[in-house]
């Protein structure tokens, strides 16, 4: 099966799951709203080409291990978006989860999705259950405390923050997170993955704050500026705008240069060059065209 | 070791590892401060009692289920509260943690302890990682949707509520999840376990739903009269405080009567009389004395 299509199976299997008959019908639909259509789907994917460069021996629990990492992407978007955090009513192009739904539903959309990113690892993980416990500490590493998702973003609440420890916990974390529970998935060492993992976290943090500074709400689905507005740091703010490209061109670089010695090399070196394409503001291609 | 301490030194562990020194402070201590001192446990007593009557065997792995689901509890109490929900600013008798330490912390403490609750039992399951499935699945079904406490409080954005429904999960499924993880904890077959968590469950909303529409905000030490505020399905609204004391009675016999037969029936029963007794409503003891 095509990546993308194991990566919209997996999702829609749980949201499907949350979205029984008998759940309450409106945070149902907010669930599936904030997994679909979705975005790049770019921590799945990582996760995905990871596995297959592994063997990808446990198909059905690589494609809940890529599914349970969107799923906390998706939530942290939701909780993001909301008024206490961003107050951001846009997001891919159309209204955010409270925007649309209220914030109790979003509230609580985001929350039944952390749940179901267990469960869905849990419900996958019966025929290689030795597989469960590295897997579960590796995505709740991700997006917990003390540094991942939730940490990064408790930062945002502190005076004085540490820059660097923000950002891999903010972004890095789950890149880190997804490389690896690819490797965990099909039984594998995942220490040697987490390098790859770290750099497109950093190229992506660099190529986010720059969308933010220079691209306008129409490119990129969301409100822009926002890193100025919330005074969140930003590498951007911090060197400007030509050291930024020149950090995210070195870290797309060493994410290529950190692929273990593998069968997959090709398609995850295609992944990385894709994506950096993909998230460079139109401004700057056009520059450097 | 005491049952108290056992839950009080699994859920430290817990929030310690949260907490780290490189740890966001203000959110760690947000943590803590919705974990720490707690209310009466009856979740991990509850998970405690069961796995005892159920052997045992690894102790460790009981503390954590206890851990969890009182994790899982606590989190749900601090989204309970936020402005979006019950707006409450007091719980247990002092602030509630939006009140103390605003909102954006309270949303992500709560994130934070559902993902912390996860990885409580993956870090305690590798001694024996095939009770990690059936763990996970368990608490998670007792919390997320579409059956669990997420989808109870989802039920409360719906014009039409199975009131059944409704209380099942936001209450219920939680009391269900915590018999079902202590027998899960021990390798037992959990399902015997489960009507006792549902009646107990009943008894404890029937009790919260007196309590609301009875006692003053000292003696419970948070708002009352809030199911009518919110105009939520309440037992006493539906047929009556005579009615609703009558059901308290009925489902505390019929929990005591749900104890299967097992060594630790004469402690489970000893808890579940406890609890009885110090969730009626003050001015009902005392008509009834």
């Amino acid at each position: 099966m095509e990546i993308a299509s194991r990566i919209d199976h997996a999702l829609k299997a749980a949201v499907d799951h949350a979205g029984r008959s008998d759940a309450p019908p409106q945070l149902a639909e907010a669930i599936r709203y904030a997994v679909f259509p979705g975005g790049a789907r770019v921590r799945p994917r990582l996760c995905l080409a990871v596995a297959s460069a592994c063997g990808d021996d446990r198909p059905e629990l690589t494609n809940a291990a890529a599914a349970s990492v969107e799923l906390l992407h998706c939530a942290s978007l939701v909780h993001d978006d909301m008024p206490c955090f961003d107050d951001a009513d846009v997001r891919r192009g159309r209204p955010s989860v409270h925007a649309a739904y209220g914030e109790p539903l979003a509230l609580l959309a985001g929350d039944g999705m952390i749940v179901l990113a267990f469960e869905v690892l849990a419900r996958a993980a019966h025929q290689a259950p030795e597989r469960l416990v590295p897997l579960i500490t590796t995505v709740a590493g991700a997006v917990g405390m003390p540094h991942g998702i939730v940490a990064g973003q408790g930062w945002e609440s502190e005076t004085s923050v540490p820059v660097e420890a923000y950002h891999r916990a903010k972004t890095g974390a789950l890149f880190v997170g997804s490389a690896m529970a690819g490797a965990v998935a099909t039984g594998s060492d995942p220490a040697e993955w987490s390098a790859l993992g770290e750099k497109l976290g950093a190229a992506y943090q660099a190529a986010d704050d720059l969308r933010d500074a220079l691209s306008d709400a129409d490119e990129i689905g969301k409100p822009v500026g926002q890193d100025q507005v919330h005074q969140r740091p930003s590498l951007v703010s911090e060197c400007g705008v030509k050291e930024t490209v020149g950090r995210l061109e070195e870290y797309v670089a060493s994410a290529i240069a950190a692929i273990p010695d593998c069968q997959g090399r090709a398609s995850l070196e295609a992944l990385i060059m894709s994506e950096a394409k993909r998230l460079k503001p139109k401004s700057l291609s056009q520059v450097a065209a």
